[in-house]
């Protein structure tokens, strides 16, 4: 059993026995890449080969950054706002006959570039242009299999970020999912400007959940920095918590329990009733 | 840029030089492992070397047979049910020092083997044994993948099923989820014997989103058999769902537009107020 992905120049190269590929008959794609939270053992083949392929790269820096350098590629690095621009530039590119990848961290389509690509490519100038995306393992999945199964059941995904929905939606998702003793899987939990989320956020769900709720924090997980926390509602350092952190908050059937490299958590699958 | 998994028997065989491994040094371990949804593509390199370097594979049958044969292991194939039970036939291969890998489809994170292995891990003869949770894309992420991004803005991951847990609490739990405007991914919607869930469900959802509220509806999602339906609320051909099923209810804001190969499907990150 092997699996061997050649390299991306070569893989690129690959056409059919006689074909001359020219600009004019060559039809554009964007392929919207999920690396996974980091590193090769989480990138899957179908990721792997979307980047070997593409003719330019575009996305976050820090993202791009994660992709290894293929000298056949274009690169186009930006920051992490205005979605919209980053979708058109690479749509661009497609319309121009260009095979472009979007990368995100994470799944693109949780919290990332593929809805704003999906919605712009909806404009009529885009109407030919193919777009696919690729999924990735999210930040979520990563933290909780650090630390055995938190999201064992039903659960909810979260962003506290307030840059794009009012705070009162975010409080009244809060609640409705502590109220249903949903496990909470929280994104964007703060940034160096957003530092109230966090506390706002532990008052609305200490109104449905004990103190004592288990809480896992994991910062910059699969890194080399990795910090993975085990904590409680009550317990949990506000402070410490910074953009590259994913918290997820266990339900009233979360337990924790000892292993021999650390603390476990886990959500059983019955609910009591 | 190249990946390459050498086969599994080479990988179980590297040990240290003048290494010998006897049965009385040798620790077992349990690796829970994510298959994904399907297919080779969705493998992450993580899950292929650990499925690689096990000596026991160990799940549900159909799960097992999507792992390519090797001599050197051994296989024990179950049924769906009584999760523990398979758990402490794998801890207990391990106590024996066995390396053991339990496979799921999906993540095993997410209603599957990970909370019932992490769980009877707890008991203290179990004490010395390593587990390891190998993430896995799940069902929802590929059905997503393969529209757009539906889960792009926050959303609800719930089970439908009523085996392990009172019917009362999944109608609450859709309810919370549907007044607070999630996007809400459906596990387990239906089998042969369970036949009114959705029904019920839609009943439940309606009480807080229109009869036009997007449906995705992936049946053996990755597989030959793929099919990828995208209807409404309203429309939503109930008879249809079999477990084989795994249905994505938009919010309020998820739209659906028109692509070159068929309806596509978003949520924007964006939320008006």
């Amino acid at each position: 059993m092997s699996i061997v992905i050649v390299p991306g120049a070569e893989a690129a190269a690959t056409v059919a026995p006689g074909h001359v590929e020219t600009s004019a008959v060559r039809t554009g794609r964007v392929d919207v890449v999920g690396l996974g939270p980091a590193g090769r053992d989480w990138l899957t083949p179908q990721a792997h080969a979307a980047l070997a392929a593409a003719d330019h790269l575009v996305g976050y820096g820090p993202y791009l950054d994660r992709v290894p350098h293929n000298p056949r590629q274009h690169r186009h690095a930006s920051d992490n706002r205005v979605e919209s621009e980053r979708a058109e530039f690479a749509l661009d590119l497609a319309l121009r006959g260009e095979r472009v990848a979007v990368v995100s961290s994470g799944d693109p389509g949780v919290f990332a570039m593929a809805s704003a690509v999906i919605e712009v490519a909806a404009e009529p100038r885009y109407a030919g242009v193919d777009v696919t995306v690729i999924p990735g393992l999210t930040a979520a999945q990563a933290v909780a299999s650090q630390v055995g199964a938190p999201l064992g059941h039903d659960f909810a995904t979260i962003s506290l970020s307030d840059r794009l929905k009012p705070w009162e939606v975010v409080a009244d998702r809060l609640d409705a999912a502590a109220r249903a003793d949903l496990v909470i899987a929280i994104y964007n939990p703060a940034s160096r400007s957003r530092r109230t989320q966090v506390e706002d956020a532990r008052a609305v769900l200490l109104r449905h959940r004990s103190a004592d709720t288990p809480v896992v924090v994991g910062r910059a997980v699969g890194s080399d920095e990795q910090q993975i926390t085990v904590t409680t509602l009550g317990e949990l350092d506000v402070d410490a918590i910074d953009m590259r952190c994913l918290l997820i908050v266990g339900s009233s059937q979360t337990q924790v329990v000892d292993g021999p490299s650390g603390k476990r958590v886990f959500t059983p699958r019955r609910y009591p009733g």
